[in-house]
């Protein structure tokens, strides 16, 4: 069992990273049910609907689940309380400093887990007590880092900083992924796109196949004066980076902005005029499969790009 | 021996980048005779100093060596002409389309690499003749793509999409980043950053010491209207951005560049008011060493992560 393994008491070093109307209970419990670690992504929920999707989570499965929360909600604290209420294990955070309600949450015997972009707040995630960090690079789908690190820059670097498990996130849906992860140091890694067209994903199957249809090129990193997010392009991210480069003010970005546009998009499946958030690593993406069957593949290729590396690609 | 030492004839497959005020006859010839592939950066340079750098570098390496040649100067046809006149047996170029060239340097007899950042660039390449591709990430320091795909998710899309030899570069400098490379499906990897921070780099100690002392978002890919450049920050890149935000014309920073930037920071030392280029790999660079030193470190670490990821890492 590696560090990551045991930590969370998982079959397999793979977890699924929490993502807006995508990841509800019959996500996370099937990645859980096929050896991953699942997260029901708390983000779009309200606190009633967060405890409706725990209860549903318990019954789907005995494996150990946890619950991505973002920080940055105003009813964090009540979210919090639904988590521990229900009796949850495991809780990721994100996007918010993890010093606020790391020990809290630990002192009500949850595992920590918390989402960084660089070297500064992993630090601080070891100074805080957290169990394992998350580094997630630029190429990532969603809220992302301001300093735009990649992930195959930032994970070595995270690596050499702290001693704590590593899960390395952003730009990974295969094996070969997997592999090239934990090569620069990472002890497991969490995936989001891959399992965004799964077929237990939540998401509107209009939004699961412009994922399956994305190559290179189809995501940017937009919105940055306000909070950076990585979309595919359409209509509505084509308009926003055109009122961008003309100086346009915070407040104006905000009323195109307006509010429900990733529902709109990832979950009612306009795919025009909503937010499709989702990664790079979207343009290796050609199908929509179970999620077992996804967590078989990656596992069969790790395997076989491991006896690549030592047999073919580079012998000296 | 591998597609890449195949292809070039060279011990280990690793490309010194062509970089401009960095990579002269002498880093060149020292990555060449360390067992890599050494390339003239004739980026910063005119006609007759290339001739004389690939005289000098002749005389100190009998090992193959290269030349990177940007195609974007107006002095692209004459610098072909000396690379042909002088017997140099290999071509690296970039920043244009590979139909141009390649069949004219192919039937003077030279061994031809083209640099893309997207699958569309990489498909061309195959179909012009191309002996290699090198696909290069958002990571990179310098000229970058427009796409900002980085190597985690570019590399494996150009796998899928070309047969030829391909070469990962953006964000490699260590073993383990070599490996993660290979994993993705690269034969071979292009380094840049750990080699401007070389002894034999040409690069201003000044640039080299800036190099050495950056972190994780240290650098900034800025200048997007006109070419995209990947600089460390300083008050020239912070200039550059606030005046971006504000919607200025691309005259104004057409005006602000000026010209001999990147010679003032990198040649002359002017850490301030130059263009310092590297990437974000330079994160992890904490040391100026002899190129063969920095080769045998890869080579050392990308054989004892092979070993980790064996006995160590995930075992199932």
């Amino acid at each position: 069992m590696n560090k990551i393994q045991e930590t969370f008491g998982i079959k397999y070093p793979i977890i699924q990273g929490g993502m807006i109307w995508c990841s509800g209970w019959r996500l996370a419990s099937a990645v859980s049910n096929a050896g991953g670690l699942g997260l029901i992504g708390a983000g779009s929920m309200t606190p009633d609907l967060l405890r409706e999707h725990i209860r549903k989570c318990k019954a789907a499965t005995n494996e150990p689940f946890g619950v991505n929360l973002p920080l940055i909600y105003t009813h964090s604290e009540e979210m919090i309380q639904v988590v521990i209420e229900e009796g949850v294990k495991v809780v990721f955070t994100s996007a918010g400093n993890p010093a606020k309600y790391t020990k809290y949450l630990k002192d009500h015997g949850l595992i920590v887990a918390h989402v960084v972009a660089n070297v500064k707040f992993a630090l601080k995630c070891q100074d805080s007590g957290v169990d394992a960090v998350v580094a997630e690079g630029f190429e990532a789908g969603g809220h992302n880092g301001r300093e735009e690190t990649t992930t195959l820059a930032l994970i070595p670097q995270v690596r050499k900083a702290v001693s704590i498990p590593l899960i390395a996130a952003g730009g990974i849906a295969t094996g070969a992924g997997m592999l090239a992860a934990m090569a620069l140091g990472a002890d497991g890694v969490q995936i989001g796109s891959r399992f965004a067209a799964s077929e237990e994903s939540s998401a509107h199957d209009a939004f699961k196949k412009a994922i399956v249809e994305a190559s290179d090129g189809s995501t940017v990193l937009t919105l940055k004066r306000l909070i950076p997010v990585r979309l595919i392009w359409n209509r509505f991210t084509r308009e926003v980076e055109d009122m961008q480069t003309t100086g346009v003010s915070n407040e104006a970005l905000l009323k195109k902005l307006g509010s429900g546009r990733a529902r709109l998009g990832m979950f009612d499946g306009d795919t025009e005029e909503g937010e499709l958030e989702i990664g790079q690593v979207s343009g290796l993406i050609d199908s929509i499969l179970p999620v077992n069957d996804i967590i078989q593949n990656i596992l069969s290729e790790y395997k076989s790009v491991q006896k690549q590396l030592l047999e073919e690609k580079f012998i000296f």
